[in-house]
């Protein structure tokens, strides 16, 4: 995109380093140090300990600073280098990383971005980029399964909160209270207490927890069947279009070499006769 | 099926309004805002704002009450209006909410309908309905094994009320209670609590529990199996069935022509030799 | 296989009698009947209900005594009667109900059969019949991986109640107990509280469960996916193989009349030739 | 690989007896009653029996030297015996329990050593060591999935410890502790105990919960589905490749013959018109 052929050098000098294994190893390196100082200072430590931490933190901000630095140094096209997500993310998580921390709120903050520099690790590493991608492309044919899930949760979270709400206040006071509980109970987490304490005011209750528990199991079950089936159909037709597609394509080369053939054949036949 | 062009232009142009983005758009919004006036409700709120809800609801009610006229209006054919079980479920929920709320049990009637009202958004948005009518399609392959699980369920059920009635009369005091008890335990809620009261009393009866988790873990895993194969089986087959036959049917087309050519080639000869 | 017209006749006609559809029915509901009647003795009766109980209980023990005996004399071949194991298990359950019921184990013994009864349902409707045979199929693939499941249940419980036998007497007391702990452990069911206690005294024993839950989590979902594997390999290879030689032959045949017209061709050419 | 032709026979001799169903079944007999010493063993016992148990454990040691003896004899390339894994593991299991128990912790060490031995089992049975191998073989292909796993757990353990230390140090005190307790949410086990507890001084912690249990269910039912897709890919592949092959190899040999016909045709055609 540049004419200046020194520049193209450059920029291609840069990415080689970029991309180089050592390069890649010393950045992987970083990351998992920074993951371990994290994990470090949830651990009550001696002050020298704590005081070693800090120098450490301030000298990994540096370096991340540098690399982030130096990768758009490398990248040819400026624009194109933050609409990527993945540098997108990185350079937030850095740059969040060098502001100072002077009320108690700001060191939440601080130390929040500092355990998202371990999701570095993800943007650095091209097999987890690859499986996060694929990841995200699986949400969007999640989506109305998704809602018709909220729409059930939210109907019987309203007839929840309507009917049990004086049996326990604390389960069923409101509707987003009931929505929380009844998540409690889709994952069988000691749903029968729940249960047996509206089956006193309620006795038929149990048809209320036992329609949801179906409902739910039913449709969790036919949206992974879904998935399974969705997944699996793009990638074989794909494959078998193209190997049908092979085999067909041979048998008809051959099929048309006979008829060229028989065509000659008539073709000197005639001439004979004339 | 009416022979008045004019009555036919009044029910296409009705039509073109019902199925406007627009419109539907305005249906949808319409429904969410239903949704969360039940949701509001459900919170202790300040007199203003009770009232302010009981409008709201009362205009939500008018409004549905003059879509479901007007889809009406704009159907041509008034049967198979009802024959349709969306608009039925759809005139039902909204008829349901005209009746005047005099005694509590009303309120509370009128309250779970106002709720079903949430669900039209499954009528509306046509991603959904056609989510819901896959699902239905699920459940006759699942008739027989739910009935075999029944079975199960039911001789486990009367044996537990057989032989533990009088270690817990709560658990196990009738067959029904067994059975909910027993449904409890497939779901691995606190089982071990109630196998451990059991024990005291039958010391082998770790063996009722374990050979009903495995039955039913069992056939539920092979419900799970059969249900991703028989819909595999089904798309599939009709995928494949239509791609063999149209390469088939290339291949068989063109020997079809390499014989005509070799008749006519035949033919040529036994000219030529008489 | 009789020579006698006469009893091949009467059989025939029993034969069309025990699979009519009204036969069917009835036994049917009568087995429901039954079943009904058991679940009825576990709720508190007055002893009004509980003598029309006995007499019901009598007269169907009747039926189904009369009902084996019509199908054991509409059976041809009476020593395959019994080689059918769906005969043997009805006839076991009929004969089980006749036993005079003196003391109250003869009591309990009764009672259970009459409960083994209801399983008579799947005997009788076919298509619960072929859903147990198809069960029953799925068992001996699951075998070698039942095999290695219980090898490590076996030696985690071996460890368990060497290590910690002393924590908790009732839970890891010996090798059985602790595989029923683990057990417990492998459903998830308060497993966290087995764990802190044991971590009081041996501080690394959450490796022992975190091991244990992942090798028997792998092991099974590897067994599921083998049994989804080969339930679908079996079933597609039959398919595929019938369609794919079904299309097969269709084009060789009309290569082969190819052929043959080739032949024919050549034969008059040299014909003409001579 | 010896040229002694009699040496060569010896070898082939003790390999027979080796892999003869007799000394098989004996060995595996042998294993068994190992693995019920150790189990007898988890039980009290009165002494005739405990010593009786222990000259038992003696002779079973013996009859393991000799085994192992006896294979490396009966292996023709020493060497390649303690290459394969097996034999290493089965050497070592038997070698260990050769050490002399003199203070507790090789008592201790000796007993583990001595659970190990009923994993001889896998190594014996062919069926079970091909179950093994094919599980090892799944490993590779769910890395990066753990891996991600692993990061997602880290950063939520960081988040957690730091948030939540406040509220419990049994359950949130350091980012090992905190992976333990997401362990614990992750199976479902009394989590929302846990989050009560948090949601009492961080009423939105209910968010970090359920974000996280989500992301977890979404990261596993996608490598199930991935594995499944991979494992039925594989096989799918090396099939249908196979029998695709096949079917048109038949085709193609028969269009040569035609091909081949028709060149003779002309051939003949172009010598009877010169």
């Amino acid at each position: 995109m540049s004419s200046q052929p020194a520049t193209e050098n450059r920029f291609a000098q840069l990415r080689r380093i970029e991309s180089s294994r050592i390069f890649q190893s010393v950045v992987i390196g970083i990351i998992i140090l920074s993951a371990l100082t994290i994990g470090a200072k949830t651990y009550e430590l001696p002050p020298l300990a704590e005081q070693s931490l800090s120098i450490m933190d301030i000298a990994i901000t540096l370096f991340f600073l540098i690399e982030i630095l130096f990768r758009f140094a490398a990248c040819p096209d400026k624009k194109r280098f933050f609409l990527d997500g993945w540098n997108l993310f990185d350079t937030l998580v850095v740059v969040g990383s060098l502001i100072p921390l002077n009320n108690s709120d700001a060191v939440l903050l601080g130390r929040l971005l500092r355990v998202f520099r371990v999701l570095r690790l993800v943007s650095v590493v091209p097999e987890l980029r690859f499986l996060i991608n694929s990841l995200l492309k699986a949400i969007p044919r999640m989506g109305y399964i998704a809602l018709l899930m909220f729409i059930i949760f939210y109907i019987y979270a309203a007839m929840g909160s309507m009917f049990f709400a004086d049996v326990d206040e604390f389960l069923w006071g409101d509707v987003s209270i009931a929505m929380l509980t009844l998540f409690r109970v889709a994952t069988f987490e000691d749903w029968t207490d729940v249960m047996y304490a509206t089956m006193e005011q309620h006795p038929l209750s149990w048809l209320y927890y036992l329609t949801f528990i179906f409902l739910t199991a039913f449709v969790f079950l036919n949206m992974m069947i879904g998935a399974i089936l969705e997944v699996m159909g793009e990638e074989k037709n794909a494959k078998e279009a193209q190997s049908a597609h092979d085999e067909r394509d041979e048998i008809i080369q051959q099929l048309q070499s006979v008829q060229s053939k028989l065509d000659q054949l008539t073709e000197k036949m005639e001439k004979s006769q004339s």
